[in-house]
C-alpha cells in the first residue's frame, strides 16, 4: 500500500475520533466522500493526502494510521446522518395544534423516514454501525452519538406527551431507538428492490409505529 | 502489507464468492474466524495463508486479492448466521396443536430471537450486511441468501396460516423480513447496554410482532 501501517490495531487505537483541527477535518471530509462513494475498501491513504493537499506524515500525526482515519470518518458519517435526520424531525415538530394533527404529522414523518429518498442514508447508517464490529472504541463513540440524537429527537415528542397526545406510559427514548433501528434495517428491503415487498414492509412498519404512538396496541 | 493488491476494486471484482474447492473453503474458514474475532481490519493475508497452510499465490488464485477473500468470508458469515437462525425456527416448528399453542410457541421464539445469547449473532449480521456498502456484487449475494432464508422461514409458518392461526391476509415473507430486520437493529440497543432500554425495546418489539401475527392490529 506504500504507506506503512503502525503496529497498533483497532483494539489498541489511541486516536481522537472527533478532532477539531482544520487539517484533521479536511482529511476526514475527503475520507467520508470516498467511503460514501465506494465503501471503506476504496480509501487509499495516498489519494486522501493528495486530495487534502497534505503530506502523509500529517495524516499519520492526526490519526496514527489508515485505520484511525477510517474510524474518525465513520464517526463523522454517523454525525452527518443523525444531523440530517434531526433536521427532518425539527422541521415538522411543534406544528400540530391537536392530537389528530399531531398523529397526521407523525404519519408524514414516517413517510419520509421510510421513503425512497432516504434509502442511501439508511444504508450509510447500517454501514457505519455495522463497521463498529471489532472496533470497540469507535462503537462506543457511535453509541454515544446515537444516544445524544435519540435524546434530542425525544425532546421533539415531549410536548405532545405533555399535551396527552401520546400515552403517558410510553418511554419516548425507547420508541425513538426502536423506530430509528427499524428504519436502518429497511436497507435489507431496499436492496431486494421488490415493489410489493417494499410497500408491505412500509405498511407494517407504519401500522406498528402508529399503534404504539396512538396507544391502540 | 507485504502482499501486493491487484488493481481490481470491489466494483470490478470477478471472484466466485461461494467457492467449493476445499482449499478455498479452508481459507474462508480461517478468515471468518479472524473477522468474527476482531473485525475485517484484523485480516492479514500472511496470517490467513499461514493458518490455512498454503502459499500466497494459492489465495490469490482463488480470490484475486484480499478484498475477494474478505467478501467471500462475509458471504459465509451470512450463511452461518442464517443457518443458525433457521435451525432455531425448525426446532420449534410443527409442535403446536392449536392457535393458542402456536402463538405461545412463537412468543418463545421471539424470546430467543431478542435474547442476550443472540447479541453476537445480531452484531455479526449487522456487520455483514453493512459491509456490503460499496460492494455491489457481494451485496447481491447477501440479498439472495437473505431471500432464500426468508422463504424457508416462511415455509415454517405456512402450516399455521393454512390452519387459520395466522391472518390469511398476512404476507409471511414480508413479516419475516420485517422481524429479522428488527432483530438485526437490536444491536444498537445491545451496545447501549442499559437494562431498562433493553427491556422496553424487547417489550415493544414482541408486542408489535405478536399483534401482527395474531391480527390484533
Amino acid at each position: 500500500m506504500g504507506f506503512r501501517m503502525t503496529e497498533t490495531t483497532s483494539g489498541q487505537l489511541r486516536v481522537n475520533l472527533r478532532p477539531e483541527h482544520p487539517t484533521a477535518l479536511r482529511l476526514i471530509d475527503v475520507t467520508v466522500e470516498m467511503i460514501d462513494a465506494h465503501g471503506e475498501v476504496a480509501v487509499r491513504v495516498q489519494d486522501v493526502v493528495a486530495a487534502a493537499g497534505v503530506q502523509i506524515p500529517v495524516l499519520y500525526r492526526h490519526f496514527g494510521n489508515r485505520e484511525g482515519l477510517i474510524q474518525a470518518a465513520h464517526v463523522r458519517r454517523m454525525q452527518n446522518e443523525l444531523a440530517s435526520f434531526l433536521e427532518e424531525g425539527r422541521e415538522r415538530a411543534g406544528l400540530a395544534q391537536n392530537r389528530d394533527e399531531f398523529l397526521r404529522t407523525f404519519d408524514q414523518v414516517l413517510d419520509v423516514l421510510f421513503g425512497p429518498e432516504r434509502a442511501d442514508a439508511r444504508f450509510k447508517r447500517l454501514n457505519v454501525v455495522g463497521s463498529g464490529y471489532g472496533r470497540p472504541e469507535m462503537e462506543a463513540v457511535l453509541v454515544e452519538l446515537q444516544q445524544e440524537a435519540s435524546g434530542r429527537l425525544g425532546e421533539l415528542l415531549k410536548p405532545a406527551q405533555d399535551q396527552g397526545w401520546i400515552p403517558a406510559t410510553l418511554a419516548i427514548p425507547t420508541f425513538i431507538a426502536w423506530l430509528t433501528g427499524l428504519a436502518m434495517s429497511q436497507t435489507l428491503i431496499d436492496l431486494v428492490d421488490d415493489a410489493e415487498l417494499t410497500q408491505g414492509w412500509i405498511a407494517m412498519s407504519k401500522k406498528t409505529a402508529m399503534a404504539i404512538l396512538s396507544d391502540t396496541i
